[in-house]
C-alpha cells in the first residue's frame, strides 16, 4: 500500500444558473462529502497519509458577508464543526503545498453510471510538484462501497422518513389530483422533517401508462397527467439527508382497491420482490439475484397465462427484459446510484450492480413488470420470443403502465436486512388506504 | 434598424451534479424561453429578420427514448406546440446555417446583476459566415424590460399563486416551528397549484436575529432556526410558473401579535412602502423613489426616537443605508433580477433599476430596515453618523432583526397595479393570524 504522501481534494462549487444572478441549491460533491462532511461551496480538503493529519481550507470571506450572508464564522468554529486536525484558509494552500515534499494524491477517475470524470480532482497549486491522480480513485471509491455504522444509521434516518412520506402520497392519493400533487406531498413530508430541500434524484409519478416510462418526470414529461379512477400509480422517490440518498419504489391503485388486472400483475411483481431479497446475502453474485428475479417474472407470467412455454427457453431468448428492461438493483449511498459497482457485466448491461454481495454493501433491490409498446411490439415480431407469447392477452395489457417494488437493503452476516417500511401485499396497500 | 439577417440561438442544457448521473431539475435559458418558450432541454433556434419565420431546431432522440422516457414525439406536435413556422432537428442546422446568405446574429452580452456572459450564443455551425455577436443583446434585452399583456397574465398567476403561499405560512407559523417548515409550507402550496417544482430564488426565512441578514437561506445557513415566541419572522420567497418568477415579502410575528417594538418599526417600514408606492409612476426616476424611501425611512426613525436631527444632514452622511444597505427594488420577469436595468447608479450602487419608470416596466418595490451589527458598529464609530444617533435607545433593537415589505408592481398610466395580495397593516396580520 501507499505510506507516504498528500490526499488533496476539492470541494463543490457554487454554480449559477445560466448567466442570472440565481444560482442553483447547493450540494456537496459526493467524494468530498465522505472525505470531510463540509456543507459549504469552495472548500479544499487535505490529508497526510502517513500522519493521517487533516487540514480542511475555508474561503477567506470579504467584510461584505456580515451584512448579506450571516455572521463570519472563524475557522475554530468550522474546527468544532467538522473534527478536522486544522481549519486554514484556501489562500493558504500554496505555502501548504509548496511545504510538501511528498507526492501528492489528487482524485481522478470515471463514474460508470454518467460516464463523466470526476470533478473533485484538485488541480490549484501543484506547481512541480509530484502528483499521481491514478491511485487515489479506485481506493476511495472502494471505501464507499461499505458502509460504516454511522453511514448506516443515516441510511435508516433517510430510508425512515421516506418511507414516511411514501405513506403520506397513499393517503393523499385520490382520482383526478394531478400527478406533480402527489410529487409536492413527497417533498413537503421529507423537507417539513428536517431533511434536504433537494430530493436524491428527479421524482418518478407514473400513473396508468406512465408507469411504464421508466424515467418519467423529467422535463419534458413533468408529472403532469390527472390521476383517473381505476389506475395505478407509481412512484419512485428517495429524500436526501446529510447528502445521502434514499430510493423507494411504491405501486399503488389511486382509488385504494386494485383491480383484478392490477392484482394479477402486482402479485407475481411482489412474488419476484420477495423471492430475490431472500436469496440475497454475503457470496451471492447480484448478477445470479438479477438471473433469479426475471426468472421468477417468467414464472409468474406462465401462470397468469400471459407466457406459455419452457421458462429456460425464455431465459435464453432474454424474454424477461422485454418486461423488465431495466437491472435488479444499485449500490446507494452518497450518490443514487452509488459509486465502486464497476464496469457493466456483457450478458446484463443494464445491471448497474454486477458484483458479489459482501457484508456492509447497501444497496436497492427493485423487480419491476412493464407494457412497453415498442419492447412489446419488437418480441412479437421476434418470432423467438413471439412464440411464447400469448398475444391476445398480452394484447389487452396494453396501456396498463407497469409495477416496480423497491426497497433499500443491507447486507449483513447470512442475509439482509431492508431499511424500507412501507405497505407491501395488496391486503396491507387496501387496508392503509382505506 | 436591422432589416436583414437571422437570429439564432441555443436554448439550455441539461446540467448533471457533478460527476454523478443525476442532474439538476432543467430551467430553460431566460432569453430562449422569451423567444421561443421551449420546455426542453438541447434545442436551437432562429428568426428570419426580413420575414419574421420562425424556426426551432430539436433533438433527434434515439430509439431507448421510447423505452425510458416516453414516446418520442414528432417535430408535428412541437410545431403545433410552440406555434413557431418550422420546426426541424438539431442535426439538420449545418445545412440550415450553410443555406443562410445574411448576417448572423448571435446573443452576447453581460448580466449586470451576476457579471456573467450571456450563454445563450449558438456559436456551433457558423462556419465562415458574417456573425454579429454585438446588436441582439441589447435589443432583446430591452424587449424584455416592457411586458406584454400575455406576460402581464402570467405574472398576475404566478403573484397570485405565491401571495396565497405567504398566506398559508401565515396561517401555519407558530412558536417552535423551524424555520425550513414554513419554507417547505410556501413550496408546498406553489408546487400542488400547478407551479415549477422550484421557486424563482433561493428562499429567505429569516426569525428573529436572521431577518438582518438580508440574504439568509443559503448552504450555510438554511433556514434551519427554530422559531421562538416573541419572534418575528420574515419571508422573502416567490414562485416560479412558466420560467416567470414572483418575489413577494413578508414579516409577521410568529405568534400572531405584534410586541411594541415589533409594531413601531413595522410601522416606519409599512410608511415607506405607501410612500415610494405612491410616488411611483411613469416619467419618475426609481433612484428618486429609492431617495424618498431612505429619507421617509429617516424620518420614522427621528419621529420613534431612535434618531434626532435633521434629516437632510442625515442623508448627506447616508444614514439611511445604514438600516438599509440595499436598493428599493428591481425589475422582475423571468428572472428574479431582471435584465435591461443597466449599470448601477454611482450614488446608490446597490440599487438594481437605476431607470426613469415607464409604462408596461414590472418590478419590485422593496423598503427595509434591518439592525445589522457590523453596519451599526460603523455608525457609532463615525462621528458624522453618530452624532445622529439615540444611542442607548438603538442599542437596545440590536439582535431585534429587521422588517422587510416587497410588492410586485406593474407601472401603468399614471401610477402603478400591485399584483402581490397579502395582509400588511397590523390590524390585517393580527385579524389573518388569529
Ligand atoms: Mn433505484
Ligand atoms: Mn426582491
Amino acid at each position: 500500500g501507499i505510506k507516504k504522501g498528500l490526499i488533496y481534494l476539492k470541494g463543490g462549487e457554487d454554480r449559477n444558473i445560466y448567466d442570472a444572478d440565481t444560482e442553483h441549491l447547493f450540494r456537496q460533491e459526493s467524494y468530498f462529502n465522505w472525505t470531510f462532511g463540509v456543507r459549504e461551496a469552495g472548500w479544499f480538503g487535505a490529508i497526510d497519509i502517513e500522519t493521517g493529519k487533516s487540514t480542511l481550507f475555508m474561503p477567506r470571506l470579504p467584510q461584505a458577508y456580515a451584512v448579506w450572508m450571516g455572521s463570519i464564522r472563524p475557522p475554530s468554529h468550522f474546527l468544532e464543526k467538522y473534527g478536522t486536525d486544522c481549519v486554514m484558509f484556501v489562500d493558504e494552500i500554496k505555502n501548504f503545498i509548496a511545504e510538501n515534499k511528498e507526492t501528492i494524491y489528487t482524485l481522478n477517475g470515471l463514474n460508470y453510471d454518467s460516464k463523466l470524470q470526476s470533478v473533485c480532482e484538485a488541480t490549484e497549486h501543484l506547481g512541480d510538484k509530484t502528483v499521481n491522480n491514478e491511485a487515489l480513485h479506485p481506493i476511495i471509491t472502494e471505501c464507499r462501497v461499505f458502509k460504516t455504522e454511522t453511514e448506516s444509521k443515516v441510511l435508516r434516518e433517510v430510508c425512515r422518513v421516506s418511507s414516511d412520506a411514501h405513506k403520506a402520497a397513499m393517503k393523499a392519493c385520490k382520482p383526478e389530483m394531478m400527478e406533480y400533487q402527489l410529487e409536492s406531498t413527497l417533498l413537503h413530508h421529507v423537507y417539513f422533517h428536517g431533511q434536504n430541500r433537494l430530493p436524491a434524484y428527479g421524482t418518478i409519478i407514473g400513473s396508468g401508462p406512465n408507469a411504464a416510462v421508466l424515467h418519467y418526470g423529467h422535463a419534458g414529461a413533468p408529472n403532469d397527467r390527472q390521476m383517473q379512477d381505476g389506475d395505478m400509480v407509481l412512484i419512485d422517490f428517495g429524500g436526501d439527508y446529510n447528502g445521502y440518498a434514499a430510493d423507494i419504489t411504491t405501486t399503488f391503485p389511486v382509488n385504494g382497491k386494485f383491480a383484478e388486472k392490477q392484482k394479477t400483475i402486482y402479485n407475481i411483481v411482489l412474488n419476484t420482490f420477495n423471492t430475490v431479497k431472500a436469496a440475497m446475502k454475503p457470496g451471492v453474485s447480484y448478477v445470479e439475484v438479477h438471473r433469479l428475479a426475471l426468472r421468477t417474472h417468467l414464472e409468474g407470467l406462465v401462470k397468469a397465462g400471459l407466457l406459455r412455454g419452457d421458462v429456460d427457453e425464455m431465459m435464453d431468448v432474454k424474454l424477461g427484459a422485454v418486461f423488465q428492461p431495466h437491472g435488479l438493483g444499485h449500490f446507494i449511498g452518497l450518490n443514487v446510484h452509488d459509486v465502486g459497482a464497476g464496469p457493466r457485466n456483457a450478458e446484463f448491461p443494464t445491471l448497474r450492480c454486477p458484483r458479489v454481495l459482501e457484508k456492509g454493501m447497501y444497496l436497492t433491490a427493485e423487480p419491476g413488470m412493464y407494457f412497453i409498446n415498442p419492447l412489446l411490439d419488437a418480441a412479437l415480431a421476434n418470432p423467438e420470443q413471439a412464440k411464447f407469447m400469448n398475444t391476445d392477452l398480452i394484447e389487452s395489457y396494453r396501456g396498463f403502465g407497469g409495477v416496480r417494488l423497491e426497497d433499500e437493503i443491507m447486507i449483513v452476516e447470512g442475509g439482509i436486512e431492508s431499511y424500507t417500511d412501507v405497505p407491501r401485499t395488496v391486503e396491507e396497500i387496501e387496508a392503509f388506504m382505506a
